[in-house]
This record gives structure tokens, sequence and C-alpha cells, in this order.
């Protein structure tokens, strides 16, 4: 993570926060598992965010150099469980981290405090040493976090670019003796010499008897000449995670090209509904009900799609039972597969930006061009 | 993982866990975070185990025909937060996990109930829905997973294995100009090409002032002439993960040929007291020891090493306030590393399985030679 180029929009969600904290009432919001988003570094444990003025970030000793490197905030304080010789002006707080953050509590005098996702024991010891109201509000960053900024859009832009170079690499390998591990492993290499952190999940390179297991992950099966191969892919760039599918069908079997067909008309039909201001749950009842028309309902075993940013499956949620309404700046997957257990299986998953009349595709590729 | 050679070894840690489950009173155990080690597949969400008989593996309806071929457990029972019609042959419960899990509880006549780590929802639904006591002991699992079997250490062997693999690939490709992030990403290339599962943490190559940052990552750095490069990697192999670093020096700095010497030198010291029945923190305290001796503990930013298994970081902890003893067939890391600010940073890392008279390394590599 860039420092200056991102200060502004980090420092922007601090004060976002800020705003919904006087919503609720909050002395300090206490952020555990949202600390990177508010940070822009994962190397912290949590921040600490009072109602007014700077937060701060808290963080193990072998972590400080790098956090004082990749973070914005600047008031940084460290913690090491034992007692230890210091550096020439470091300054380190001996103890557990749980007394580290009651410290800054009792320094803003937090009587309302709010967190986020902790270990239980984290919060029991808290609850148990500092007397103060303690709300459990796990919501507040996440929805913040739904609606992805400029900068995050640009990052995840390039994020999708790698997934698309993994694909095209697979889509370029795929023959009949490969085996799944070789792609996959061409896959990943491409993306990471090309600047990926990672994959947020293992490759999915499902083909024939694995191709109906929708997290088949990725064997030393080889590809046989009439197979049919669901290729599921992601990467990392900046912490952001990209997550796209294709099916690929070897042969010339009428039986898979038909079930490719099938994904790609439900998504397409997801996609017309997708705009700002619609329920998540009708994006997936469209995939849905195209998928009963062709009769193969009882074969599709899982929601239409997922908002995607820091964690490859965050909110909203399309399934027929989400809540959620799409906004302007979410970025989501569509992506509706079906499953015939001994025959073969098929998904098709695009990651888009949902705009207020549309979408914009973030993992459009020409391969069969 | 391989059914057929995983069962016995499966079975039997829940026969062994159905032991402990009578000293503590439990009528079942839920195993949230540890319903892989009981299930022998990842693709579940949770293990229901009785005192008595067999038990229940509870999953989502898309993971049904990937956990009916991993696991050995027979009684796997799926769960759709939707209805939707069903596949011939198939019974699927339609509602939530916690509902799914609290008709195993009625059924099983559960009055007391274990359970080891789950989201804090999970459990208060339990608790609100199902009448019984509840008894939070994530260390039950969390004790028998230190302790690897045969099984376990011949695939840890293969994950340690896999690792050397790339490290000697970084070794080989190591000179002025490569920059850090091509270097992490042939070392994956080649530990996924041979069977890995992917990385337990992002590849570390922390050359000239990123290495005195403990958790530096990779970056486009370019390596030069006159650096010191700390490496630092893992591999996944059947879910087990492999974890080893190595410092270069690449010119002729004898400040930097120094501080390696002195981090394997302070490895030596503490793998020395490895064995059956020695206390953790005494392993710890013999690299920390040496590290002062020779004046630089104010550098020495972390404890000198971790329990690997399925998570690269799990019980025993190495360091001053450890309270564990070791014993034979645990498998840790030993690996102490100074960080001098401005100047360049050292680790010297390995894996080793403590035996009753002292250990085996698992890492053993000569990149000299």
């Amino acid at each position: 993570m860039r420092k200056n180029e991102w200060c502004f929009y980090v420092m922007e969600r601090v004060r976002k926060l800020q705003e919904k904290m006087e919503e609720y009432g909050l002395d300090v919001f206490i952020a555990f598992k949202n600390h990177r988003y508010l940070a822009g570094s994962e190397a912290g444990k949590a921040v600490i965010v009072p109602c007014k003025g700077k937060p701060i970030l808290i963080c193990s000793r072998l972590e400080f150099d790098r956090v004082k490197r990749e973070s914005w905030i600047k008031d940084v304080r460290a913690f090491s469980g034992w007692k230890s010789p210091l550096r020439s002006g470091e300054s380190i707080f001996f103890g557990q981290p749980w007394e580290l953050v009651i410290n800054c509590l009792e320094e803003l005098g937090a009587k309302v405090v709010g967190y986020d996702q902790a270990p239980p024991e984290f919060i029991s010891k808290l609850r148990m040493l500092y007397r103060a109201g303690y709300k459990r509000l796990p919501k507040i960053v996440e929805e913040m976090r739904m609606m992805k900024d400029s900068k995050e859009i640009e990052i995840m832009k390039k994020a999708a670019n790698l997934a698309i170079l993994g694909m095209k690499r697979i889509h370029e390998l795929l023959s009949p003796g490969v085996s799944e591990l070789e792609l996959a492993a061409e896959a990943e290499h491409v993306m990471r010499k090309s600047g990926g952190e990672g994959t947020p999940f293992p490759t999915i390179v499902a083909s024939g008897e694995n191709s109906w297991l929708p997290h088949a992950g990725a064997t030393d099966r080889r590809i046989k000449k009439e197979d049919i191969v669901v290729v599921d892919l992601g990467c990392y760039f900046e912490g952001y995670a990209s997550d796209m599918t294709r099916t690929f069908v070897l042969g010339h079997s009428r039986k898979f090209r038909k079930l490719v067909q099938i994904v790609r008309e439900a998504q397409a039909e997801a996609l017309k509904r997708v705009r700002g201001g619609i329920k998540a749950s009708d994006v997936d009842l469209a995939a849905r009900e195209f998928i009963r028309r062709k009769g193969l309902l009882r074969f599709y075993l899982h929601g239409t799609g997922h908002g995607v940013g820091l964690d490859i499956h965050e909110p909203p949620s399309l399934s027929p039972t989400s809540q959620e309404i799409l906004q302007e700046g979410m970025v989501i997957t569509v992506e509706p597969g079906v499953y015939v257990k001994g025959v073969g299986g098929a998904r098709w998953e695009d990651m888009v930006i949902v705009k207020e009349e549309g979408f914009e595709k973030l993992t459009e590729v020409d391969l069969d061009g």
C-alpha cells in the first residue's frame, strides 16, 4: 500500500465513521476486524477511533516499523507480552494488548464503546477491567465497506485485470493431458509475477467428475479431450480481491455446451437487473427463474453472487433471502452455476460495479476470439 | 485429502476427543474451528461429536457432494438458507445452520454441550433456542492438535520439502537486478507445480531497507549487489503448513555476515534445548540469552518460535511468557531474528519435530554447497 496515494481516502473513512459514531452515541469505536480498512495497513491489530480527534493504531512490537511505514495514522502504540530492552527512542507497552487498549480508553475518557468483531476473550477482558457501556456493532464499518470509493475501484480494476491474465493463461494451456494442478500453478504464477499478492481462495480447476463440486480445488487429474472444465480464480492486489469463473468445453459434447449456455444466459438475465436501488434478491431471482425454466433448478446449489473487497466474500449477498438493496459503488459478483452429479457442472462469474443505471463489468475478456 | 489413507487417523482423533469429553462431563462437543481436524475435509462447517457413537458433519448444501467424497464421516447433514427443489434422493435442511445443529442436539438429547470457537452470534442462537449447559472449551482439541500423529508427520515432511524447493529456487535466482516479487513468484510457482496447495502467508523476500521489517512481504524493489535478503516462506500440503527462513548476504559486508552468524548461532543454542519435557520458554531463553550476550537484545522483536500444523501459527508458543511444555511429537519452528533499523535484519528458521531426546529437522537444506 503506497501511503501517500491512499492517505486521503483512508482518512475520509475515519471521518465517516465518526459521523456514524455520533448517531450511535459512541465515545470510542474499536475496529478489530476492520482495522486494515481504517489504517491502510494490515500490520496492525486494532484501530481506536475517538468520536472527535485522531485515531490510535495498536500493533505488536514486531510490526511497529512496518506500520509506521505503511499507515497514515501517526499515533501508533505497540505492545510486547514481555519486558525487553528498547532501541533508543522506542516506546513499547509491556503487557497484553487489551491492557494497552484499556489505557487508551482511559486516556480518552470513553464511557460508551462500540466495536466490530474481536476474539470473545478480548472483549471479556475489556468488560472486566474497564467500566463502560459496550456495544457490538459489526455492521457500521461493514456497511461503509460495501460502497467502494474511487481509489478502491481503481485498485479493484487492477485486481480484476490480474484475474483476467490468469484466466487467459489457463485458456491458452488448456488441452488434453495437462493436469488441473499445472493449470492452476501457471495461472497463479502469471498473476503473481504481474504484481498479484496471492490468491483469495485456492484456484479452482475442476474438470470431469470434479466439475460438479462447486468448490473443487485443483487436483492431479489430467484433462481429457471431451472434458468440461470450471475455472474459478482470483487475485489480491493492494489487499483487494478479485473473483471470476469461466467454464470451458474441450470437445463437441452438446450436453456440456448446453450447460455452459444456460449459466451464461442465466447470468445475462441477472445482470439485466443490476443497478442502484434494486433488491439484491431480485438479481438472484432473475438467474434462478431462468434456470428453473430450463428445468435445472435442483442443480443450482448456491446464491447468485456476493460483494467483494478486502474480503473475497463480503456483503451484500445475492441470494433468495438477502435483505440488501444494491447501491451505486458496490462491487459484486454475478455467478450462476449448475452442478449435475454424474454429468458435469458449469458456472459463469463476473465481477461488476453497480452503477446508477446498470453496471460496469470488471472481468470482461474475450477468450473465444 | 485421500479419504482411505486418512480414515484411521481421523477416526482416532474423534475417539480421543470422546475420552476427553467424558472427563469434562460433556454429552456433545461441537467443533467449529477444528472441524477439519475431525472430519478430514475442510468443506464442512462443524462436526458434532456425541460422547458415544458416531459424529455428524454439518455443511452447506453446495459442499455436500465434496464432503461425501472427502470425509470419513458418514452422517453428513446439509443446510440451505432457502427452499429449493431437490435432486432425487437428496435431503437438505431448509433453514439456518444453528437450527440444524439444534435438531442434532435434540436428537442426541444433549444436556451439557462443549464447543471450541464459533462466531458469537452462532453460540447466542444456540443458547437462546436450545436449553442446555454450554461450555466454551477451545483448548481440548487445540491440545490434541499440538501432538502430531505419524500420518501428520508424513504429510508435514512433504510440506517442508515443498518449502525447501521454494527456498532452493530463490537461492538459485538471487542476484542483483531481480526483484523481490519475481523471486517470491518463482518460489511459489515451483512449490505449486510440485503439488503445493498455496502459501500459508505471503512469501517474504525482504531486501535492503525491507530486511528490518520482520513481516515485510515482497515488493518490486530490485536486489542490489551488497544486499542482505531475508526469505521466509511456506507451503500447504494436504492442509498442513510448512515454514522456514533463510537470510542471504550477496556481497562481502562483514556487518551483514555477522548478523546472519548471530541468528544462526542463536538458533543452534535454542535447538540444543529442544526435547520432550522442557519448558517452551527455556528454548526461547537460550536464543534470547545468546543475542543478549552479543549486545543485540533490543533488536530481537519477537518470540523464538511457534507450533505449526493445520494453522501456520498454533500452540505451543516459544516465548518468554509461554507456559507450555514441549512434548514428543510436537512440530515447532525455531526462528530467532535481529532487526537493526537503518542497517539490516536477519532471521534463521527451521521447522523441527520434538523428540524424546532432541529433535528432527524438517527443513534441512544445504544451499552453500
